[in-house]
């Protein structure tokens, strides 16, 4: 548990959240200020900052439980669908840094546009990116 | 494989992709329509639709690969961050009707806004949508 994080808290039970699934390794609570209702959180137990950190067991099991509470919201609430978005640094909208998953329900014309394809890649392009990020997995 | 399924196709080696990595379970590969310059699909080898059916052992494994893809991208284009994005649903921005996640690279100022908290909930609101989705997990 780090100390300064919210997410610890929530999940040690030292500040109040509307739980609705736990198990050993994993919570999901609602976002308490939604983008639509029933706007789900998703925390592995331990802290970690973000997803590249997370062991290969905790990011298993994380994923496994955000399948489960995406089909159970999207019944619940009866969604036309979900989206499922993490944010991991700054740069990408985090704001909480204890690696969760939010699980949107979305609504046929609800009106929420995501980011678009800015544009193709110039010849070569996509080779090279493909290439420079093979090297980084080796 | 199902026959129509363009993913299933790249998959097989039908139709050609910027490959960036695969296993026995997963593929990861440059989406030819960038939000950002090394922007990844991730995709379970066997078809499933979207994330609600996916078995424990194909989730947990098509994110173990996301997670380190994530780290990989993020180091291979100098990103500050990523984001991590899976649509379910055409009501949810889903096109290709096989599971798969994005990975998109985030660059500080890049201008990229995400929807934002609609509102708050309303008293007692909150306490009956948890307990809709709890009913729902029994």
């Amino acid at each position: 548990m780090e100390q300064s994080c919210l997410f610890c808290k929530i999940i040690a039970g030292d500040i109040p959240a509307e739980k609705v699934y736990e198990d050993e390794h994993t919570l999901a609570f609602l976002d308490i200020h939604p983008t639509s209702m029933g706007h789900m959180l998703v925390a592995p137990k331990a802290h970690f900052e973000n997803i590249y950190t997370l062991p290969d067991d905790v990011a298993g099991k994380f994923f496994v439980t955000t399948k489960k509470i995406a089909a159970a919201v999207k019944e619940a609430v009866g969604a036309d669908g979900v989206n499922i978005h993490m944010n991991n640094d700054p740069a990408a909208g985090q704001i909480i840094f204890h690696a969760h998953i939010h699980i949107i329900p979305r609504f046929l014309g609800d009106g929420f546009e995501h980011w678009q394809g800015a544009r193709d890649y110039n010849e070569g392009e996509a080779v090279r990116i493909a290439e420079s990020i093979r090297t980084k997995l080796l």
